[in-house]
Order: C-alpha cells, then sequence, then structure tokens
C-alpha cells in the first residue's frame, strides 16, 4: 500500500441537473412498485380480500414489495426535499452529493437487490417482475454512487466537521433551533456519562430524568391545555435523534411517555386526560408499556394476561415480560384480556395501572406486582423487567376510554407515533455511529495517513451520511402525516424499517473502522454496535413490520 | 397473520439436470472475472507493476474485484463438490439443495451487488462492466433460490436434524470420524459450560486444555517426527470448525500453537524444531502470538518495537497489544525490528521468546514483561492483553531460524495456516447460530404455529445452511493447497474473508429469529453475535483480506 500522499484527481463527482434526472428516474421505479403491487395481490388476493394463508406462504413476495415501497416513498421523500431546497436555493453540494449517491444507490439496489437482512435479499425477480432500468435510472446507477461522488462527499465532511447534520434537513428554523438546544445539551450532560452508564449497567440518574422534564421533553407533543408544549411530531423526531444521538437509552426516555399520552390523548376520557396528561408532560409521572408476554410478543393480539371486574374495580392476573422503565414508573398502560371467551384482539382491553414508583431496594412496592430484571446486550439505562401481576388492583375508572376491547386498536394508532420516534432514535444511533467513526478515522493512523484517506474507510462514512439524510426525509415525512391526523401505519412502519437497519448498518461500519479497538468494551463503538442491535427487533420486529407494510399495500 | 396450518404444495424445488446447468453457468462467470481483472490491471498497472497509489486510487475496484473472485472460486468449488458427489452417487437431495441455492444467490450478487459489508456493495457497473448473466446463470439467478427451494430445505433439515452437518461435506470418512468425535466432545464438555464462561469474563479451565491436549489438538498437523499427529490441514479445519461449534474460545485455543509451529516448522532451525515442538504438540507449552502494537495493527511491517543485542542475547523494548492468552502462555512468537535504520518489513525478526506462564495472581511474572487485560465484547475465554516489554531478555539461540530480518516473510507465509483456521473457526460460530435458531424456531410459537412455519424465519435458516457449505467448500479448497505446499495467501485470504461475513450474517439473523430473547444476556443467541463480530477484524481485517487478494489477482 502506498505510503505517500499523492492521489489523483478524481472524476467529477456531480452530475449535471442533478433533480431532474432523478426526477425523470422516478417514474420507473414507481411503476415497477405498481406493477409488484399488482403481482403479489395476484398471488394472495381471494374474492376480494387479502387471503391470510395465501399471504403468508407467499411471505417473501410480500416482504420484498414493503422494501421495494418503503424504497420507492423514501427516493419520492428525497426528492421533495432536494426540489424544495433548490427552490430556495439552499441544494449546496453537499446535499447534491447525498442526494445523487442514494439515488444512485437505492436505484442500484431496487434492480439488483435491496436487502432486507444480511443474507436476506429482495430482487425484483422474486416478485417475478422482468425489470429494466429506464435510462435515467440506468445512468443513475452507474455514475450516482461513484467512488469520487463519496470520496468529495467526505471531503466536505471533513471541511463542516463543525456542522450538526451532514448536509440541510430541510426542517425550518425553529426546529433546528430546537436540534441545536438539544445537540449542545447531550454533549455537554450525556455523551461524556453514557459509556459508563452503559458499563456499569446502571439506571440513568433520576437527575438525568428532571433535566429532561425540565427541557419539556416529556410534554412534547402534548397540547398545551394539558400541560404539555403542544409541538409537532416532526419536533418529537429532531429531540429524539438528538437525545439518542447522545444516548439510546436517554433518546428513550421519553418513549413510554410518548405512548402513555398518545393512548389516552387519542382513547380517554376527559377525566383521564385531565388525570393524567398534566402529570406525563411535566415528568412527574413517568409511564412504562406493559404488552408483550413470555408467550406472546409478535402476535400480541393472542395475550392472555387476564383482566377481570371486581366490584367497581378491576383485577388483573398473569406474566409480561420485556417491561422497560418498570421499576421507577408511576403508571403502567397494561394490555390485558377482559372478555371472556375471546382469544383474538377483540378481547383486549387497556388499563392505565397506578404504580408506586420503586427503588432501589424495593423496585416493586405494590401488592400483588413482582418483578425481576433482564440483563440485556445494550439498550441499558432503563432496564428491563419480567412482571407477575396476581389479581394486581386497578381501579374502575382506570379503563382507558371506561371502553371494554378497545385495547389493541388504541395500542396500534399509538404504535404509529411510537414507530416513528423509533425511527427517529434509529436516526440518532446511526449519527451516532459516524460521529464516533468519522473522529477515529482522522485520528487513527495506518500505512502512513488517517484510516479516513482510504477509500474503503472513507466511503463507508459516506454511506453512512447518505443513508441518515434518507431515513430523515422518510421519518419527517412520516412525521407529518401524523400531525395531519392520518392513519400512518404505513408511513410510520416504512421509517422504523429502514431506520432501524440504517443503524444497523452504520454501528456495524463504524465498528469496523475501528479495527480491534471496536471490540474493546472501552471504546464507544462495541456499545453503539449493542444500542444498534435493538431497532430491529422491538416495536414490531424488522420481519413483522414489512408484514404491516405489505398489507396496507396490499388493502 | 392466518392461525391455522394450512400451506399449498410449494412449486417444484429442484431443477433438473441440476449440475450440467451449473457447469454451464460458470464459465460467464469466469469470463466477467477475466474482465474485471483486466479491467483493475488497467487501472492500477503501471510500467508493467502495480502502482501502489493507484491500487489504493481504485480501492472500491480493486476490492470489488476480490469478491468477485472469492464468488467465482465459491462456485467453482461447489460445482467441483457436487461433480464428485455425483460421481460417487452421494448427490442427495439436500446437497442439491443447496447447491442449487448456493448458485442461484452468489449468481444474482455476482449481476446484481455483493455485499462487501452492510452498505457496500461490489456490483459489475463499479468495475465499469457490462456484466449480462448467461442463459444458464440466468435461470438460475431467477429459478434457484426460490422461497419452494428453501421451504424444501428446511423441511430436510427438520426431518434430519440428528445429521452432524446440513449435506454431506464431501469430506473423506476419517475426517467425517474425527468431526464426529470433536461433535461429541463439545457437546459433552463444551457447549453447555461456554455460555458461563463467556457471562463471567472467565478463563477457560485448564482442565479443558488439558482435555484438548489429550485429544491431540495442539499437535494435529505437527509431523510425527516432532510430536504430532502429522495431519493434515484439512483435519485441522474439521477440528477447529466442531469446538468453535462449541465454542469460539475453546476451538480458538489450538490457533496460536499452530501458528508457533507453523514459524517453526517453516522457518526454524534443527535445534528449535526439536526444543519447542514436541512441547507445542504435547500442549505442555502454550505459545501466544505477539504482532499488533497499539500504533500498528493491519500496517504490520511498520512496527516499533525493538530488538537489539546484548552479548549473545537480545533485549525487546516496545509495546504490544491485543496479545491472545498471553499471560498464561509459555512461549511469545514476538515479531520485533531488530535491524537499525529500517521502518518497514524487511528490518523485522521473529523471536521465540520464552515467558513464565503466569497465575491470576501474577500473570506476568518474568522481569522485563508487565501486562495488562482488555475488556472485550466477546471472543472471551483466553483475554487479550496489553504487553510492555522493558529490555526484556531473549536468549540469542531463539531467534528464529537465527536469521535477522526475516520475520515478516516467514509470519505471512503462517498467516496462510492462521487464517484457513480462523475460516474453519467462522464455520464452526456460523453453524453454532445455526443450531441455535433452528432450535429455538422449532420451538417457539407465534401466531399459533412453530417460528419455523413462517418463509422469512425458515429463509433465514436455509440461507445459513447454504452459505455454510459454501464457506466449507472454500476453506477445504485453501487446506488442500496448503497441504500441497503451495503458496497459498490467496485461497487462505478468499476463505477468511467469505467465512467471516458468513458467520456475521448467520449470528445476526440468528439472534432475529430468537425477536427480543436474542437480546438477553440469557440467550447464547447473544453471545454469538458478540463472537461472531471478532471474525471481521482479526488475522486481517476484511478491508485487509481484500487487499491482499486483489494484489494476487493483480500480479
Ligand atoms: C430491550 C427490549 C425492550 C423492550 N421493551 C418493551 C416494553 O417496554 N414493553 C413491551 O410491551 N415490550 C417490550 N419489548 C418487547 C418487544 O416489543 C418484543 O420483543 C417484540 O415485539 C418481538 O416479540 P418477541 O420478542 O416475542 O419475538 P417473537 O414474536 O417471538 O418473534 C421472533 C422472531 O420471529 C419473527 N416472526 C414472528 N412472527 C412472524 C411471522 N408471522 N412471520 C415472519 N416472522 C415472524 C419475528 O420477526 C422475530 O424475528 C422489549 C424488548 C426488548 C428486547
Ligand atoms: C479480540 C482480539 C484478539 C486479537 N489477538 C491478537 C493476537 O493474539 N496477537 C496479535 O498480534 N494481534 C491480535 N489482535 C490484533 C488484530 O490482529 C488487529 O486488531 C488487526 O490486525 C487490525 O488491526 P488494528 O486493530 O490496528 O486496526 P487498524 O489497522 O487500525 O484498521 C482499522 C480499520 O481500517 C481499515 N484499514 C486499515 N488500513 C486500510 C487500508 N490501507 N485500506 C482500507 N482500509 C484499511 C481496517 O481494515 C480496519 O477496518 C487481536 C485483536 C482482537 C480484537
Ligand atoms: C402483528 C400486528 C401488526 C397485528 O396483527 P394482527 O393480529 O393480524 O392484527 P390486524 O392487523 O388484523 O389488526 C387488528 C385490527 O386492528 C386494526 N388496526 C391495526 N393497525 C391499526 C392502526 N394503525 N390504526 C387503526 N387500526 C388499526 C386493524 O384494522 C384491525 O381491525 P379490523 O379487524 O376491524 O379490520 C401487531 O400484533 C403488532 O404490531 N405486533 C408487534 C407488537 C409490537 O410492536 N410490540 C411492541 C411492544 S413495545
Ligand atoms: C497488509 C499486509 C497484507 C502486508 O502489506 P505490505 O506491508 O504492503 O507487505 P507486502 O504485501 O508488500 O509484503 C512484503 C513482502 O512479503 C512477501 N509476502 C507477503 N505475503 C507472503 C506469503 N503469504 N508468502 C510469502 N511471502 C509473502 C511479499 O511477497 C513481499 O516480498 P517482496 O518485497 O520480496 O516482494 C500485512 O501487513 C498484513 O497481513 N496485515 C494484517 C496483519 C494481521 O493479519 N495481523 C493479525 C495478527 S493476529
Amino acid at each position: 500500500m502506498p505510503h505517500d500522499g499523492a492521489s489523483q484527481p478524481p472524476d467529477a463527482a456531480l452530475l449535471d441537473s442533478l433533480t431532474a434526472l432523478t426526477a425523470e428516474a422516478l417514474p420507473s421505479v414507481e411503476a415497477l412498485l405498481a406493477e409488484a403491487i399488482q403481482s403479489v395481490r395476484g398471488k394472495v388476493v381471494s374474492e376480494g380480500r387479502i387471503a391470510p394463508e395465501r399471504l403468508e406462504l407467499h411471505q417473501d413476495a410480500a416482504h420484498a414489495l414493503a422494501w421495494l415501497a418503503t424504497y420507492t416513498e423514501a427516493l419520492r421523500r428525497m426528492q421533495a426535499w432536494a426540489e424544495r431546497m433548490e427552490q430556495e436555493g439552499t441544494f449546496g453540494e453537499v446535499e447534491a452529493l447525498l442526494h445523487q449517491i442514494a439515488f444512485g444507490e437505492y436505484l442500484a439496489q431496487v434492480y439488483g437487490g435491496i436487502p432486507m437482512s444480511q443474507g436476506e435479499i429482495a430482487r425484483p425477480a422474486d416478485l417475478r417482475l422482468d425489470a429494466s432500468p429506464s435510462a435515467a435510472a440506468d445512468r443513475l446507477i452507474r455514475e450516482g454512487n461513484t467512488p469520487a461522488a463519496r470520496a468529495r462527499l467526505v471531503e466536505l465532511m471533513r471541511e463542516r466537521r463543525a456542522e450538526i447534520t451532514v448536509g440541510r434537513t430541510g426542517l425550518d428554523d425553529e426546529l433546528e433551533m430546537i436540534r441545536e438546544q438539544f445537540r449542545r445539551y447531550a454533549v455537554e450532560r450525556i455523551e461524556t456519562r453514557a459509556h459508563d452508564w452503559h458499563l456499569k449497567d446502571e439506571l440513568i440518574p433520576m437527575e438525568t430524568v428532571a433535566e429532561l422534564a425540565d427541557l419539556g421533553v416529556f410534554g412534547l407533543t402534548i397540547p398545551e391545555e394539558h400541560g404539555g408544549l403542544g409541538l409537532s411530531k416532526a419536533s418529537m423526531c429532531v429531540v429524539s435523534e438528538e437525545l439518542s444521538r447522545g444516548y439510546i437509552g436517554v433518546g428513550s426516555l421519553g418513549t413510554r411517555s410518548e405512548i402513555a399520552a398518545e393512548l389516552i390523548l387519542g382513547g380517554g376520557t376527559e377525566a383521564q386526560k385531565a388525570r393524567w396528561l398534566p402529570a406525563i408532560a411535566s415528568g412527574e409521572v413517568l409511564p412504562t408499556a406493559v404488552f408483550t408476554e413470555p408467550d406472546t410478543g409478535s402476535d400480541l393480539g393472542a395475550l392472555r394476561t387476564r383482566a377481570r371486574r371486581d366490584g367497581d374495580d378491576w383485577r388483573i392476573t398473569g406474566a409480561k415480560t420485556w417491561i422497560t422503565h418498570a421499576a421507577r414508573a408511576g403508571l403502567m398502560t397494561v394490555l390485558a384480556r377482559s372478555v371472556e371467551g375471546t382469544d383474538d384482539y377483540r378481547g383486549l382491553s387497556m388499563f392505565l395501572a397506578e404504580k408506586t414508583p420503586g427503588t432501589d431496594e424495593t423496585p416493586f412496592p405494590d401488592e400483588g406486582l413482582s418483578g425481576g430484571e433482564i440483563e440485556v446486550l445494550g439498550y441499558r439505562g432503563m432496564k428491563e423487567y419480567t412482571l407477575g401481576f396476581d389479581d394486581f388492583r386497578v381501579s374502575g375508572e382506570n379503563l382507558l376510554g371506561e371502553a371494554e376491547g378497545q385495547g389493541f386498536k388504541q395500542l396500534m394508532r399509538t404504535f404509529e407515533s411510537a414507530r416513528i420516534q423509533t425511527a427517529a432514535r434509529a436516526i440518532g444511533v446511526a449519527q451516532s455511529a459516524l460521529d464516533t467513526a468519522m473522529s477515529y478515522a482522522e485520528d487513527r493512523r495506518q500505512f502512513g495517513k488517517p484510516l479516513i484517506a482510504f477509500p474503503r474507510v472513507a466511503g463507508k462514512l459516506a454511506m453512512m451520511a447518505v443513508e441518515i439524510m434518507v431515513a430523515r426525509q422518510l421519518t419527517y415525512h412520516s412525521a407529518r402525516r401524523k400531525d395531519a391526523g392520518d392513519r400512518c401505519d404505513l408511513e410510520a412502519g416504512m421509517a422504523k424499517l429502514l431506520g432501524a437497519r440504517v443503524a444497523w448498518a452504520a454501528a456495524d461500519n463504524g465498528l469496523q473502522i475501528h479495527g480491534g479497538n471496536g471490540f474493546a468494551l472501552e471504546y464507544r463503538a462495541s456499545r453503539l454496535l449493542c444500542d444498534a442491535r435493538i431497532l430491529n427487533i422491538f416495536e414490531g420486529a424488522a420481519e413483522i413490520q414489512a408484514q404491516v407494510i405489505a398489507r396496507r399495500l396490499l388493502d
């Protein structure tokens, strides 16, 4: 390997008339998607409805379709972003490179194979489609994601390391000011301490929880009339991104507040709203989300924890597991089966069960409730627990909306927000992987130069930056849909599906850039790998997310 | 999702005249490779020699070439395996399915994109090649790796769970008997205990080391005249596979013995052979490999630890790091710079430095030698250390081959064996991921059926089995080349490169099949993820391996 600094001038990195070219390339992908939907419908629809057993038999095709649709939407969002910025005159070189590489790479994957996971690659042929790219798409595949473009992007990233994001996000100034505020907070108060919390497997200090409360994190999207800040889901994304960039545990402190508030806002009575929302918004009450059971994760509708009436009250009995931040919580949103004789989602109800916040010595002080800690690879800081309910009393007024049998749908609507927030957490984790790897690649030298001088190292950094922007645009889009009040499990599912893969790839490549040091517990890269791995599992595993997307597309 | 067990009969899984079809598909890949070599040569060769700065500038193309060559060789090896078994009449349905899916998938990747890592995909267009598959290749791409083929393979895997490998390996009976012996040993003595060693971050008990010594592991490939068993490198592969399937730490106990023995066999004097080989073979002396330094990992030729003459002896001064199993070792193979005024590989010499085996209390009892433990994500059981040499004495006769300035080349030849062995370790880890995920997918039920009934779960298991067989054939091939006495850094590099990616994908997908439980430290899947991650880093990181391969192809 050469030890000198010599390098030839790269080919021209940027294509002429880029946004026109990408605009021209989009229709062929959209046409492919339309064909794909028809093709899969042909396989799985019977008598005008999706036949579940057929959908299952053709799961590979359906999930390939889900990924294709996710890519199509991602490219559409990049195009909308690029055009908006071009109109505003803010589409600079960095943005153009991100856009071009994203199109080049994602188009190449659409036609050549989309990695759903390592080893599972979705191709047009799996959908029995004969796909060939249009001339514009073909040009982008050949000349979009080139070594020259990646090299130039990284050169600019190095020059502009002080900038908070790689390329303008396209969000308005108010949101970018929020970003700056939270970035500053995370740098000062989180980033330097998180690794230690992780290694010691400690709960994030209550001091930090209080700081987040002061910053308004727990009531960000709760309407002002209920004591919150009344901000948009987009602001939740920005805040979640920047806190998760500091530490996924901190970026996740608000998740259960978001879930509880959404449940109550969407399905609660006025009395329930008045009682709980201000306390959640202020951080005075920390909620925990109690859904999963030892035998029931993805198939939540089948859960078996029972709630039975006891006079005016309810008694809950059953086993739950994987309950995050349960010990400290003061409110449990518990999904349980209250309708006798049912075994599907229709018998489930949601309870706003009060709990006495626990201490280290007595994490679960209430009668009828016990718990045990689950040790985990990453995503530490709040701890996960198994919970045992044994005739645990919930008072009558705490049935959400005072309506039985509505719990599952109430929750599914809520999951839309939770998944958008999870997509934003994924972006934060990916960004942290990029930050960490970028600074390591600048500092570490081999063969007489910094690692970042080697194309395989720089290329990894470039792809992280590109995919982060793609995931951002998709996530912001889903947030806007949610703000508009639309059902958006489709969009939220896409953002979550892609974001999780992007974060996992970023953490993986970030570790690789660290070489052996990435494997040392001492280095952040090793933690980021562990933290990133959760994103494909919780809030709907990748396969379930693909299933949700496919069903909405085929409906 | 359907809750009943209904499923339609899959399309015919197997293609007619399969091996003829795959034979027909190979030449187009070989032609593509030949073109690719020409194309990259055109970029990087100047005046008849590789120009290092050009090779670096075109690193992406060179590494894409390395991967293409690895895939081509892998398919060739699969073809040779298939034809041999067909002739012998042992090419059954499982073997045929593995072969067909491997060709289908790897051909699709050759033309559509080979994932070098998550997010780095090598495509013919990156090599400026217009590649279109031949008719035979195209048919395999469309009809090779189908849902029906994967489903049928998994059906057979379920029926034949008692078999030790998925499909016949093609090795002779003697080697398969060795496999059985070591599999039995690993099941009885390793598998049930390894997870505990990992969680407690303990050294593997000396009792286990003694058992391995009794089994002949440390002298497997050392000639009988030197106290070893004189077996082939292929036998080392089988033993490493099965021990690593039990636990990577145990499968790696022999690695440093292999390195030391190879160094001494290849470059040692008769006296050195007589002194060290029998002790290594018997396990009486445990060696440790002391090469890497804090500032020097991939660019080993640049290392700075000094060895200076002191009368008849040598004195070593400098810092080493990442030294596995250093505390217990009795022999250190130390690479150090003995030729004054040099700064490249030509000044390096290899020392057989004696060390007093340490205890828990005093890991480094010798004068002039200190050490500290590095905490790691996985690959535990032997522990890694930083070592400080401070005028550490090595007696004069312990310079390898009594030849100065030969250390680097001595080591590079040795790395061939080490990388073959590492490829075998990777296969073992991948197999363990498959074993674990397969059994979880049988036991865990969601939506009214075992997870294995869902195509996305079964498909992951099928791809693991397929890639394990591909990595096996490539690894056994490199072992045979080594046994034949050929320089085989090309083949060993390919086996290591592919094996590491296969193991990483298997561990990743195996964890995903476990859902949330995969994230719990209690479950093996979480450890396998950590263990698998090392394989892309040590013994030459993936990028370095690709570089080695590319250079040999272009030379
Ligand atoms: C760290 C952590 C924190 C968590 N926090 C919470 C919490 O606070 N509250 C809470 O209620 N839950 C929580 N969970 C649980 C989480 O939501 C579940 O783990 C998740 O929903 C997956 O369920 P499971 O683990 O049972 O996996 P399973 O449902 O058993 O799935 C296992 C695998 O099979 C796949 N699979 C399942 N069904 C199908 C199908 N039909 N087709 C194809 N593939 C399929 C899945 O995608 C997955 O890969 C947490 C989990 C973790 C690990
Ligand atoms: C658990 C563990 C056990 C180990 N055991 C031993 C042992 O027993 N003895 C021993 O001597 N060593 C050992 N090692 C060290 C190991 O061999 C090195 O980590 C490895 O060689 C990589 O070197 P590095 O860590 O310095 O990474 P670096 O060389 O700093 O590389 C960092 C990253 O940059 C990439 N890179 C570097 N140069 C280039 C280039 N020119 N072009 C493109 N990419 C490049 C690398 O591929 C890698 O991704 C061990 C390491 C680990 C983690
Ligand atoms: C798998 C999964 C998607 C649902 O599968 P299912 O049991 O087949 O349920 P369906 O999709 O048929 O939905 C049941 C009903 O809810 C409705 N529904 C689903 N999502 C909805 C949404 N976002 N908004 C409104 N209604 C929704 C459906 O329309 C359906 O109503 P219908 O019967 O009146 O038509 C769901 O169980 C799931 O998300 N699992 C993952 C669990 C998870 O994320 N856990 C995280 C805990 S932190
Ligand atoms: C990067 C790396 C491949 C070598 O790069 P380099 O410094 O450019 O060295 P070269 O490849 O030019 O090799 C130097 C010499 O060794 C020779 N050589 C290299 N590999 C050889 C082999 N397998 N057999 C015989 N000779 C070999 C070369 O031919 C060259 O000799 P020459 O100058 O006489 O032609 C090497 O440093 C390496 O493998 N690094 C990874 C370190 C590692 O695996 N560490 C694990 C520790 S556990």
